[in-house]
């Protein structure tokens, strides 16, 4: 199969799948304005904190072509602010857009055809990094699944989340790759269907024998002993270790616990954020109530009720077995793994 | 607000609220034969535990209308034979068959015409009886929930799962009725939808204040401290307390217990099976994977994938605070607790 593109850089302008519409339609949308990728980001066209990342550093890149030579600075913080202001809670947007301002700190005041190749590039970098961490940590995270496992994940940690080939998903095909029989359990995951639609469209694509289900039943397989381990990504990693990721993730990681199941998390480090002591102090974000209460268009509640929609929850520490990250595997405490993990300016890799 | 009647014996036949359709669509059904209330029981026309047990009563009645006056016998043990291979889960089923099957016995060899009579006037009793129970049940439970509570409650296990008034909704309205401020978050409850179909429909309808959440968002709220208890109904009790309920019920009994939120069963004695010893040893119905993979016809999932659908799960009885029954709450120790209450033939409440 070939390889899924979630994002690509072109001379029109960032192409995106479509992952609103997947799996009914393979489409792209092709953004021409840093504001039509801000848009993308909000609606969910482009989803997966890692993915969020290489879509907004393509947006800012994209927004300083617009940009003319009058106050570019000016410019630079509108785009930035205005690609910030989308989703509060994978940090990875964060990440890159602080990235992004760095490059463009040091080479502000040069010419604007420069200004623009440099940032084209840095974000491309951002894109091309993406794939290299996410198999690095598949590499890290596949010695921790052994032959013959059925996987349990939530949502889509996959090719679709991030520049290419995965998180959670990433470890999973890692363990394939090393000549492990590997199956997976997806829960659907409501309200966006992520598990549905995107990972069972991931994993059908590349021949993973993959079983849906709904995201209640996933108690139900933990408990009757057939699940070997749940893997998940992430969207925010605090400081000591407390993650926040698709909303259901808790849940999963109570459960797991409970039935003496490991629960991994699988995440670059641009998604830890350790200037957040502890998960708690995450910014959730309420997403519409047009999600819980529609399917594809379709009304499925009844009037008149009310909604909440948090798009994220947080799972304390204490639940995760361990964090894989793309400079090794970290293990509790987590304020002291993390920390020398990120601390690691050589990127090598800890034995 | 008009009363729900979620069944209903007339002379064109057992009339059942076709609730398939809700909340789109408030239709009737009427089935004219004995094999037509199977199939609703088998579509979920009807569902519940035990509306299941009034429809299937309400069957093995409109089967003797049917029935010729040549062999009564093999035509009593055919519609109960038909009636009995519809749902494996819920034991209301078999306990409104075997009471049916008593009163049968008692009359057989009499008149046909008679038989007929009597075997209807069961069938409405046991109707008339359940909303009696549930009324009792609605009375004990609500003692258990303060003023000023959120309850969070699973699928439907109210009116439309009842003959009317409902067994976990009955404690809710049950304790509105004497004056305490309650309001439920309802779980979708996918596949079937029944939390956001069927429960907000109820609960909107008697101006109960309700927020729909999708199941995965449970573990969320009962770490957040905003929900009080958790009530659900049940499908089958082993004798030790075990409980099988709508699939999602389990974690919702362990994130109750993690986050030291009571988490309770309303069900009426007649989902009692004090012959299976515990919970693992009650047959689990899977039902199609088109439940699954579509919403309202419309596929939501990817092609190719492998489905899992399991209609119930099993709840240890050491994550039940307390069985509310019509006869008083049940504690742990269960199996004593529960036997007492099903050997209490006068149906006294025990203080």
């Amino acid at each position: 199969m070939a390889m899924i593109e979630t994002i690509r850089w072109t001379d029109e302008g960032v192409v995106l799948m479509d992952q609103r519409k997947l799996p009914r339609e393979e489409t792209y949308l092709t953004c021409r304005s840093y504001r039509e990728v801000a848009e993308a980001i909000r609606t969910m066209v482009i989803r997966g904190a890692p993915a969020i990342g290489v879509a907004a550093a393509m947006g800012v890149a994209l927004g300083m072509l617009e940009a003319d030579s009058g106050d570019p600075d000016a410019a630079f913080e509108q785009i930035v602010r205005t690609l910030a202001a989308t989703r509060p809670t994978a940090v990875n947007l964060f990440w890159a857009l602080e990235r992004m301002r760095r490059v463009y700190r040091e080479i502000r005041g040069q010419p604007l055809p420069l200004v623009r190749r440099r940032l084209i590039e840095e974000a491309e970098r951002i894109k091309q990094e993406d794939l290299e961490v996410n198999r690095a940590m598949g590499r890290h995270g596949a010695a921790l699944v052994p032959d013959g496992t059925i996987v349990l994940t939530h949502c889509n940690a996959g090719a679709l989340a991030t520049a290419g080939y995965g998180t959670a998903l990433g470890v999973i095909r890692a363990a394939r790759e090393a000549g492990k029989r590997i199956e997976v359990f997806a829960c659907e995951t409501r309200p966006f269907l992520q598990g549905a639609r995107l990972t069972a469209w991931e994993l059908v694509r590349d021949g993973i024998p993959t079983t849906l289900i709904t995201d209640n039943m996933a108690g139900h397989f933990l408990k009757s002993g057939r699940i070997g381990c749940v893997i998940v990504g992430a969207d925010r990693i605090a400081a000591n270790g407390d993650v926040a990721n698709k909303i259901g993730t808790y849940p999963l990681a109570v459960l797991a616990r409970e039935n003496g199941v490991p629960f991994y998390v699988a995440a670059p480090l641009s998604t830890l954020d350790l200037t957040l002591a502890c998960g708690d102090l995450i910014p959730i974000e309420q997403r519409p109530a047009e999600e819980v209460t529609h399917v594809f268009g379709i009304r499925v509640a009844a009037e008149g009720v009310n909604v909440e929609n948090p798009a994220f929850d947080v799972t304390p520490h204490r639940y995760v077995t361990a964090i894989i990250t793309e400079r090794g595997v970290a293990r509790a405490p987590y304020a002291e793994s993390l920390r020398r993990l990120a601390e690691n300016p050589m990127g090598r890799e800890p034995r």
